[in-house]
């Protein structure tokens, strides 16, 4: 089975190399070519184009920045869905509104091939780790035959959530919002326990071995102990000025003052 | 070592059980005597009052309700304060504001006796399989002293927050906030995940398998995704017409849209 790779950024390389070990032949695109020269050094065959890459894959992998990076790759006579194979896969990685998967998914069933969304859970340490979680939604009996090329990418845990194509992306999205939530709530109870005169540190050790034993707030509990904000790499498109005022605003955890 | 325990609600119940277990002399109190009977009945002593229980222990827990319940046992010629042995100590359990613990601990100091501040994370269940984490701020000789008795109550962690008697009760309330912050933020999610057409127990399950895995997540989500919001006991003193409304907006996830 030949598989594709498109966009090698900070997550998609780590997931392309693990591909790279487990199978024979891995094509390769980036818009930024030089970014697939490592892979290409390890094996990998760098395509020219997004249709090259289709047309050579019978899986294609995108994990692109939004909506709009994925539509522009997969629609139109040069996207995948144009040149990827009769019953070849697109699964897309990228963190996307489930009205996107559902349109592609349409537009691939007229092109006689498959859509699967498979949202990623973890960060690229995890990819290199092989300790992935997996969303994914679409049909059942195409997800069953791409299994063993999930499992490839570095899934610990491939987690369905039905035929639905947009169901994995709602998923994602819910857990994008709690780990948001969680983080703004800690940065509150961060600066509202040293406002209040107590070590801050021994709070969060207490809390991540207790109540909150879990890896968002062990992980991102210690970036904002730290105020390590830019180490953590969950961007969002924003202005320069206004990502900068959200970060005073979690800085200076605006909004809590010190218990007396 | 003869210990008081003042306070006998639901929390309050399974530590005196777990102190009666290890301890010659427990006296009890409670404002509703027939709470106390059970105990007695295990062979605990029922005091006819504040000052007679302070005055036959050595060290007096006290579980109370809130700051003001918690200052009408201390203060006065009735309290605690006034009838505690000399070199007493009143381990007060109650989640309150730091300032009331210096308040009282600066009452008993002019008494000659001494006041740690112990605050609880764990619920009823947690006291009785002797799973707690305490908090604690204080004396540290006096700490050091009544270590023991508190391991009794049901301790499987104590976390010392240093000699400043309120350290504590701030981390309580940060503990609380972040509980609390992780409800609300789990009810938007639930919802969210239900107007979006998916299956928001397998969100859940997912979620508290990986990147949530912790006891605040499984307990709490376990009850929302259930909605039975009253079995969790978890109260805030306020307004039935406030509280019902308060309810009603976890219930339907007021904020949340679906993902389209």
């Amino acid at each position: 089975m030949n598989i594709g790779f498109l966009g090698l950024g900070n997550l998609g390389t780590p997931i392309a190399e693990n591909l790279l070990q487990s199978t024979q032949q891995l094509y390769v695109y980036n818009r930024t070519a030089t970014k697939a020269q490592p892979l290409a050094d390890q094996g990998a065959v760098i395509c020219a184009s997004v249709a090259e890459l289709a047309s050579l894959s019978d899986v294609v992998f995108t994990l692109v920045s939004d909506d709009a990076a994925l539509q522009a790759v997969t629609t139109g006579e040069a996207g995948i869905a144009a040149n990827l194979k009769k019953d070849g896969v697109h699964v897309s990685l990228s963190t996307i509104l489930p009205a996107t998967a559902t349109s592609l998914a349409q537009l691939h069933d007229e092109h006689g091939s498959h859509y699967i969304a498979c949202a990623i859970l973890g960060r690229p340490e995890a990819a290199r780790a092989k300790k992935l979680n997996l969303l994914v939604s679409g049909n059942t009996d195409v997800l069953e035959t791409i299994k063993p090329v999930l499992e490839q990418c570095g899934a610990a845990n491939i987690w369905a959530f039905g035929p639905e194509v947009g169901a994995a992306n709602v998923a994602k999205l819910c857990s994008n919002f709690l780990i948001v939530s969680a983080m703004e709530s800690m940065a509150e109870s961060i600066h509202l326990a040293r406002q209040s005169g107590i070590d801050a540190e021994q709070l969060m050790h207490m809390l991540t071995q207790t109540l909150f034993a879990s890896p968002v707030y062990s992980t991102y509990g210690n970036s904002l102990l730290k105020e390590a904000f830019l180490t953590r790499r969950f961007h969002l498109k924003t202005r320069p000025e206004r990502r900068n005022s959200h970060q005073r605003t979690i800085l200076n955890g605006k909004g809590s003052t010190a218990l007396r």
